[in-house]
């Protein structure tokens, strides 16, 4: 048995609460120890040593290291300890907090056993119920719809539909995604993820100069309130963008700060090496390698009121469900349990999603955010569709890792995205492979989590790195695949169903296709994808039927999908 | 290589700031590789793809399984990127989030490589400074001294030395410790740990009925006062005990529960299953299963604001220099978020001490407690002094092992111990074997973390488990073992050392001794013990001397232990 794999972490991602009785327990093992008969001992930590229940693990998850077992306990006391217990090849061992051990001295468990001490209600993380059927559509403003026709359009800098450059404005505003709104519903979209709105010079505007205004450009205070009530009477949630990483220079506490230097009220809001800031030397913090971003010093209170206060601000004011944060991995964790603690109070299911390419499991434990931006997700799928460096096997095992990252909860609210404005476009990744795209889509949106499409994934628009992916959306509908887009609203309105929302997930590879299976309630949905070369049979059996289908009439052919749903044995 | 004993987590206790641009990364691997040549690839993470610096990793603890990898980097640019590279019998190997690879691509790290985003001063665990020379003394308060001659004594119940039952009163009070400041201080103590002083009907007052009244029978708001100023006038710091998870049913608050049940503003107070409290269903949540310390529901904003209130308010009043947390494992995080918030802004130097028994690095990440009474400590010395089921080298490797739990500046904080009001004594563990008391209180002293010496220990008390390990102080010097006592104090003297407050540690197993090493600043301090049934011989260079020793005189005794100082090589 290899112990050195053994892993398990009270109070983490290994054991946590789902519930106020419930709570779920992971364990991890090598893969070459698979024979081992894994079982949970377990009683009220007050009654270990006397009397305990034993309950065996199944293995739930499988990456290419390791199984991962896992059990869901509904507790009658919510103050647990636990140890496991392994049988393998006729022998017992015991894991407990000192290891694994032949032997183990209930009697003195309490110095050594596993344990939830309590389940306290306040720390339980809570899914935002609307996230469990989200499909997001991510809508970079400047380039999707022009719709206020009378507007000054001195700034415009490009004709819609060039190709553009860093510094191009296209002329894209709220009045022409309010316009869109129907279009955009009838796509199966349910939420709105807006590129930022606020004053700034730039097209983008992630640098930002007034936080508490629309930029001109893309309209007023009257556009955004009209577009968060519009949107909701259709059912469709909106969230903007924070960036509270850094702002612009151009802000002005920062203009403050140039010109008074040290004697500014505003200079511990910025991290500067010396009496004034200088742009030139760059002797002050800032976004990346950019002197007109300058960093948002989170740990100064002032300017955690100024951010706190802009938060609650436009949910107050629009109604907006919800922050997608940006950089949120390069801002303090205490200042996102204070954002997380002020948001709530003022809107409970406003979601919190951060911008964090990699593992944040540190600010997804319950007190900072609800969900990131899944780009690991990102990066399997350029893995397997794009580049085919991944068998099915490997990219069932990767996702599958992926999943034990974190909690049950915040795997139904990751905001999982094959491209955005930061990457490529996932269409000119795949070759502009039609048939690729629409088996990624299939898949973002069977597994857990919220899809979130990148406008104009649904009329194959093409792009490379910014800012190429930052086209102007084509809306001459006789260039668009009808096709492609009949299967994506097909594919949206599966999240309709309970056990895309509610079910287990178990992920693998199946005669040389990833096979992702949903299960809830006694009622399952399949997903088969093949990108094998070779055309496969898939059986159905007589209760089963094919909710979704591409390229399949009994043989599902090379990068094909197909979605399958029935009735679980 | 044993692929499956690798770890890393980022932004953990593998992955931690220690100063504002101190950052400390461990590795995990499996000791059979030990071979293998590690080290670190790092780099600003906006010029990993470009150019990045290469460090070797050292060993730097070992337990049974594993090695652990340390490098300490001080870092220009607080936004770091690495991985980790392991040659391995002529191949290389890398270590990202995308785990074991044989290559890996460098331009593409921003999807995988491990990460410190940004170090955010406010994130910083700080090291309360005091706690690295801190010499703890725990007070049971009704066992220690009778100060006040003049009291209603109708309450005490035994003669001052019976054997105490779980209802004896004694008459101990804070007068008598303000009358044996001199003692304690001539012990080398500069910090007192009292047990809970508040009004209760018990003789441990773990079952407080008010919060702000110092109970009766060890004296007053102003006996309290007097106590802290006289001990800082001294040079010793007192923590208190805040019973936050329970309270007493005599308490105003559930009283009028149990009298209005739903309709009373403190309902939600409690847990309670139905329209009432009722103590002989125990329909409400209690601590352990005793019905009169009905759990107080920390997910309630009126209790917050209640038990907050009171932790601010024996600051206020009497200066105290912290809290040790009783049952703080089932107490919520939110909660003691909070409490750190508050404590800190009214003390920035008030410890936060938790009564966990276990692993409680959930609680130890900067944002809740800064320390726990380290009963994982005390099951080791248990294992190693009394049991002897432990071997040198498997106590160096287990206290090696739980070093590993937490960061280092937590590990500076640990409050050690043998033994507490809630074990037996550690001089009745060891069968009244004073050679293995020194040597463990020896140990306590030379490893990282604040020694916590109960009281008694020192005149060599005896004691079984609760009530016997609560018996009361014997006054009589003519009992008193001298030898003990003075080795006691050059022990203790030893923390004014820098080396201890500071230094790193290393545990090792030396020729059957256990030896702990502790290096700061070109300075050493290494502790030799000597529990093999034989005379070691420790072998000392021109430059070194005996700081301290116990049963050594050229050959170190059985259940002796040397302490021994001098440069480092």
């Amino acid at each position: 048995m290899n112990q050195h794999a053994i892993l398990h972490i009270p109070d983490s991602r290994y054991c946590f609460a789902s519930g106020e009785k419930e709570l779920v327990l992971r364990l991890r093992m090598a893969r070459e120890d698979e024979e081992a008969e894994v079982s949970l001992i377990h009683a009220c930590k007050y009654d270990f040593a006397i009397k305990r229940r034993q309950e065996k693990m199944n293995i739930c998850y499988s990456d290419r290291l390791y199984h991962y077992y896992e059990i869901k306990l509904q507790l009658e006391d919510v103050r647990l300890a636990y140890i496991f217990q392994i049988e393998e090849k006729g022998n017992i061992y015991y894991y407990s907090e000192d290891g694994i051990t032949k032997t183990y001295n209930f009697e003195e468990g309490f110095y050594n056993f596993f344990q939830m001490p309590y389940i306290n209600t306040n720390d339980i993380m809570e899914v935002v119920e609307w996230m469990r059927s989200a499909v997001f559509y991510q809508i970079f403003v400047d380039r999707f719809y022009q719709g206020d026709c009378e507007k000054d359009t001195k700034y415009i800098t490009m004709q819609w539909g060039d190709i553009p450059t860093p510094k191009s404005f296209a002329g894209g505003d709220i009045k022409g995604i309010i316009k869109k709104l129907d279009y955009i519903k009838d796509l199966g979209v349910n939420a709105i993820y807006l590129t930022p709105i606020f004053e700034s010079v730039s097209n983008h505007k992630y640098d930002i100069s007034d936080y508490k205004k629309v930029d001109s450009q893309f309209g007023t205070m009257e556009d955004a309130k009209e577009l968060v009530a519009k949107a909701h009477e259709k059912g469709i949630r909106i969230i903007f963008d924070a960036v509270f990483n850094h702002c612009s220079m151009k802000m002005t506490e920062f203009q403050d700060v140039l010109s008074n230097g040290k004697k500014s009220a505003y200079y511990n809001w910025f991290l500067i090496d010396g009496e004034y800031p200088d742009p030139e030397k760059m002797n002050y913090e800032c976004f990346a390698t950019c002197n007109y971003m300058p960093k948002l010093n989170t740990a100064d209170q002032g300017v955690q009121d100024f951010l706190i206060e802009i938060a609650l601000y436009w949910i107050r004011e629009t109604d907006i469900d919800g922050w997608r944060l940006d950089v949120s991995d390069e801002v303090s964790h205490e200042f996102w349990r204070r954002f997380r603690r002020e948001v709530k109070a003022e809107k409970k299911d406003c979601v919190i999603i951060g911008e964090n390419w990699h593992d944040a499991y540190p600010y997804l434990m319950g007190d900072q955010y609800d969900s990131i931006m899944n780009y690991s997700f990102t990066k399997a799928c350029l893995d397997y569709f794009a580049r085919e460096t991944f068998s099915a096997k490997e990219m069932a095992e990767k996702l599958s890792g992926n999943l034990m990252r974190n909690t049950e909860q915040v795997n139904f609210m990751m905001l999982n995205l094959i491209d955005s404005h930061d990457t490529h476009r996932f269409f000119t990744e795949v070759s502009k492979d039609k048939d690729k795209l629409l088996c990624a889509l299939a898949l973002e949106i069977i597994v857990p989590g919220a899809p979130c499409i990148y406008y104009g994934t649904e009329i194959c628009m093409e792009g490379g790195y910014d800012p190429d992916s930052r086209r102007c959306f084509n809306w001459k509908q006789e260039n668009w695949d009808r096709e492609v887009m009949r299967t994506i609203k097909e594919l949206t309105a599966l999240r309709a169903d309970s056990v895309l929302q509610y079910g287990k997930v178990n992920l693998r590879e199946e005669d040389e296709m990833l096979c992702v299976e949903r299960i809830w309630e006694e009622r399952k949905i399949v997903l088969y994808i093949n990108l094998s070369k070779r055309e496969k049979q898939v059986s159905l059996s007589e209760d089963q039927k094919v909710m979704s289908s591409h390229r399949y009439d009994r043989e599902l052919e090379n990068n094909g999908f197909l979605v399958v749903m029935g009735q679980e044995i």
